[in-house]
């Protein structure tokens, strides 16, 4: 008699594979699931390790269009960064995982999910959320936060003698000492050796961009269109035209990856307040973020910007980065960012060189707020200079007031 | 019979020469002044001009070491940066700028203070609040906004020849076709040719840095020693250890010059609410910014560093731009800014490679909030792992509740 | 031959009687326009007057229902408030009135609007924004701030002096010793002798509502309902139910106007960086967000009611106040208020009394985030005590580390 | 042989004498401990109960004063307050009871700390986030997390015949359909009738304030003084002086007490994320909070106080509400709440009537920065209306702009 059907998020690696294997033991019966969100994965070898371990059904989904549509580009839209640098690569990959494995929990009739997921990671917290937004009534089955399972499988001896003991195929490659984790828009590399903080990364360690050292001595150059601040249109030097957005994005990875750009090495806080060294690699995405916070200095207000990078930036990234995409506050927060891109309407022109990106100029057919006239400080055509005077002397007033009290006693704090 | 002392800001060039003719003609006495912020600058033959032209003195005040370590070290410990990309390199200047002109103008017993910024931009802004909160009573006369001034001196054409009729010697050099600004910290570029947000910059415009694709070859390797958030020790890769505020910005200056980091190239939006284009080069203050923002990761607390991020730094990047140094709300933004560096203590090592820095590894002997053990996902040392689930469940509360209606009414907002 | 059409904002007293006179001696011809916005006023009076003096035309705008809906109502969602006390009475009206008044300048051919506000006030800054963003080409004349006119309308008798001259009819009453500005909303006191603010208005100022002393000595119960976040329904002690939107305002205004509720008196900070003291009576808004913020608490999830407390409502508020309604950032944090209130369905059981209004008791037929079997203290039913343990003890990791520092260090800040 | 010693929270009522008798059954040697926190209760006879039942000691701390100075002041300061009403009354206490306990428990030599508090409510995260920061290896026991000791006493019938088995005098006063819990700031009603949140409380709940309706029917007048934002004098009606910051608290209190002032009835929002409904009676803390915001508006600059309001004092309310005082925020957010206070230096004149506090004026004797001349409508001395003019058409640069676009594509959003 089976304890009833769960889906299992599986990815062919020996990890999941035991938990495919152990969960079996425990009288479940698995669906095996796996997403396609474009990481390089050999599916079809997946897919026939579930079945000869015994799933029930093994299942892919592939997200690879909603990644790009709901969530990169809105991203992209709003600037998404996590404490200055981590541009949420994996965050932004869970809630479309998630939800398509909650997808076929309920098609399948599985009363619990499961997944491999540790417990000090953001994942667990990332996938649960997200399955119990969706699911309310479902079951959570996190084996490595379940003493019977990880007093068990202690050390990857522990993994390699279940393995054996179940007739589970294991890849002979050497385990790297580092974990990894592969999306359309990045690879993170975490744990092992990257524990110590202050060890350098090997170079073999990235893979998907270029050592900005080895890549090319001549800059790239490329045109990316915006239309309500979403990638229309990315124009390469030799004037091809990319214009799907699944398209736009892999070119701008293919662009980036090949320039060395979207490499980083940081310390993060994790939700559960635990500090981690993560190293990533995003490229395309670093790519169209940097040029789409060109274009709004050209064609968004000053006070609509400072709103949006003041309030809905960091609140949308924090929240993200937590796992909080399906909750009340991840909804609003996300009515508030298309309002901000009505105007982003233009084209950054720019070159990726040796890991950066420079933007070389930018354009708006529609958009007028940036007036080369009004700017210049050559006109004065419709401008009065002594205006200028009362808009400093009126502000003055106040501070003038203070200066005197602070004069009586002493000086300004600092200078 | 003389209208009073003005105390003016004089740089030599051809503008302040002019307006220097100009007081003289309306009947004040003139105090020149210029102040040494480490920009490239011919102070003996700006004296020697000042003084031909009829200014009674001509004082440099050399604020380099205040500059560096009562405002640009304060900038590194809060990041300050504008609009995403400036670093404010002429904003920080402006405050150190008019507290010597107004010491000058004190000492000297002038009544006003002039300067030579346009009606249209944020210098006048800078000045004249900064003038205003140190000597409250005191006079701004501002040329540019005055229109007897503006109109007698429409274009480049009556400049000249004023200069002529007063005899004032002007540069035989061609005059560039866009504006600069430069300190110790930075250079702008501004104006002329540049007004066109879609004209880039030709490749001799720039001049503090080389261009990154004629930079070395070979990655350039430093350490950067920080306490409490304040850099303390640059080590070349030759082991070269420099100690001094000053020295160490001019080191970072250097290796940042030599490998093409620190340049920008953006439009931005004023205080007066004119969008304007820039391109800035700020080499030393960009490495120091990226090797801070790096340490940061691996000592400050996550919430310290979250309120820090979302409230401190737009908060005084933004009063910063507008000139707001000397007010109850700059005085008030920096007594935030110390209290969240006073675990910042560490080194960071990183090299610099054609336009870029990269942080390498980081470590701190003193600060103990991140700790391998419990970071590494193969400990489990003091670490209950199904505690995490409690953490999840509990969060899940909330989350199932919501999620129940919505599953009633549709699905969630996005995916 | 005329200078060409103004469109004057005319209110029937002195000053905007002596401006009409003026204008028309400047050569201007003059529509004299007048919003009704609840306010009392003897609106076929003012007509009379406007004639008599020599305007072309009155128009009256009866703007009542629009206040009430497109701004009073989304105030009252926003929990609008500047300054922890002031509900922007007058800053709410301000739009609603420039808005009729450029519809009446564009309909009736004016090139330009006046207003009787002086030179010191938030209303100039109101106003003048409305009428640029509505119609940017307007001219605005501000007599108030024309030396012209202030140094030849010094004083109080000149303008009686003109009065006069010009034959301008002048209510004999005394005038008070402040002034006042009256709309549906609210009636603002402020000046004469309420400019030193330790002086106690005087008992017979107040005049929308009865002194809480006065107040009836038994409370008045009510019943506010709502939908999305707007009241849709007010229910009477004695049953009668007012479902109109504008009815509905002025009902709510009776029952607080005659219990006494809605007084303030405040030292604010004006746009223009004075400190200014207001006395104000705002009856029915104070009921309405009251009963709102009560309903909230039943029916808003946790996240996004912070959120919006933090960023929408200072931000909104602060707009208001400085009279930015018709900008870019108006527009953005407009968008920001409906997607907060979707769930705010319910209703809320109060009574007022002296001064007060008092929530007794909310419910909501559809709003199911209020769980009383999950707050029960008495109840364990789906909640597993144990995984508050594991909320709690995640949460510490990050503080035990924090709290071993602190311990070789010394004691927290602070206890 | 004892398991070791613990140091329990103990009131001597039935819950945590159960859990005393407990402890002792489970082989724990307890340490009583009562904090005097201001609260109404006879500490001799919880004193007799908890030796009697079987505790080793019975210590009291208390705590009065350093919860006025230390904690409730600086609440003052700052303005307090959760989700719009609730003046944190609870969790300003907790961080003081919490250090007391632990101060115990190390002089005892505990090694483990107790409490009786819920496992659905705030007060289980305040205490044990405080005794994990003060103490990191401490070990808290929460027995009603505790599946032996909740599944055992599942209802009040089990605890009772515990108490006969093992001797326990039982009050015999009929338990109260609510709990409380009460401080020298506050008493808050909570679970039994009122979780359902349309039960008006009945009258005789309120325990701390007169109703409001049998409140006096004259005012009753007195002086607030205030020196860098703490209440320094109360000043009486009959002109009675109080200065001890303990004596100017429960003066506070007294006359927020018999005049009804300081009642709320709530749903609020738990950290755990359950939505509560909690009634609270604060009346001093009311009343200092009132007059207080008043004086800050005559004597704290605008942009300061628009920082504090929308940054440090909602971050500190929520950090306190969320039991986080004893965090890295929690001493950043401290450090932030002084140096906005250094002008609040003057006196508030106020009176309570019938659940009102009402500023009636306000004066400084040093701070200058209202200024009746500056403010006045009627003087113009150092002001040039004209320019306001430059003040707003300057700003009207960039909404203008925005106007011309919006006329291009229709209207504004809203009006």
């Amino acid at each position: 008699m089976s304890k009833g059907k769960v889906c299992l998020a599986y990815s062919g690696g020996l990890d999941t594979s035991i938990i495919l294997a152990w969960l079996l033991e425990q009288g479940y019966e698995v669906v095996a699931f796996l997403a396609n969100i474009g990481q390089e994965e050999d599916f079809e070898a997946a897919r026939e390790k579930a079945l000869k371990i015994g799933a029930t059904k093994f299942i892919v989904s592939d997200v690879r269009k909603e990644f790009v549509e709901e969530v990169l580009f809105p991203a992209v839209q709003v600037n998404a960064i996590y404490e200055n640098v981590y541009l949420l690569g994996t965050s932004l990959a869970r809630p479309v995982i998630a939800k398509a494995q909650i997808e076929v929990a309920e098609q399948e009739g599985c009363f619990a999910v499961a997944h491999g997921c540790t417990g000090k990671g953001n994942d667990q917290v990332r996938f649960e959320l997200s399955f119990y937004a969706l699911k309310p009534d479902v079951v959570c089955i996190a084996p490595w936060r379940d003493p019977e399972f990880f007093e068990r499988f202690a050390g990857r001896n522990d993994l390699l003698n279940y393995a054996a003991e179940k007739d589970i195929p294991v890849a002979q490659t050497k385990a790297k000492p580092w974990s990894t984790d592969e999306n359309m828009a990045h690879i993170s590399f975490e744990a092992g050796i990257l524990e110590d903080p202050n060890t350098t990364p090997p170079k073999d360690m990235w893979k998907l961009t270029v050592d900005p050292e080895d890549a090319p001595d001549k800059p790239e150059f490329f045109d990316v269109h915006f239309e309500k601040g979403k990638p229309v249109k990315l124009v390469l030097e030799n004037k091809t035209e990319v214009t799907d957005p699944v398209e736009i994005f892999l070119t701008a990875n293919a662009i980036a990856r090949r320039n060395g750009v979207g490499r980083i090495d940081i310390v993060e806080n994790r939700f559960i307040g635990i500090k981690s060294r993560g190293c990533y690699e995003t490229p395309g995405l670093t790519l169209l973020r940097t040029t789409h916070i060109d274009l709004e200095g050209l064609t968004v207000d000053r006070e609509v910007r400072s709103i949006r990078d003041t309030f809905v930036t960091p609140t949308y990234s924090k929240l993200l980065y937590n796992g909080l995409y399906f909750t009340p506050e991840g909804e609003y927060v996300r009515t508030m960012i298309q309002p901000s891109q009505n105007t982003v309407n233009g084209v950054v022109r720019a070159k990726a060189y040796k890991g950066n990106v420079y933007n070389l100029g930018r354009y708006s057919e529609t958009e007028k707020l940036y007036d080369a006239t009004e700017s210049s400080m050559d006109e004065l055509t419709g401008f009065h200079p002594q205006e200028a005077g009362g808009f400093i002397t009126t502000q003055a007033i106040r501070i003038k007031k203070y200066g005197e009290s602070v004069r009586e006693k002493g000086k300004f704090l600092g200078l």
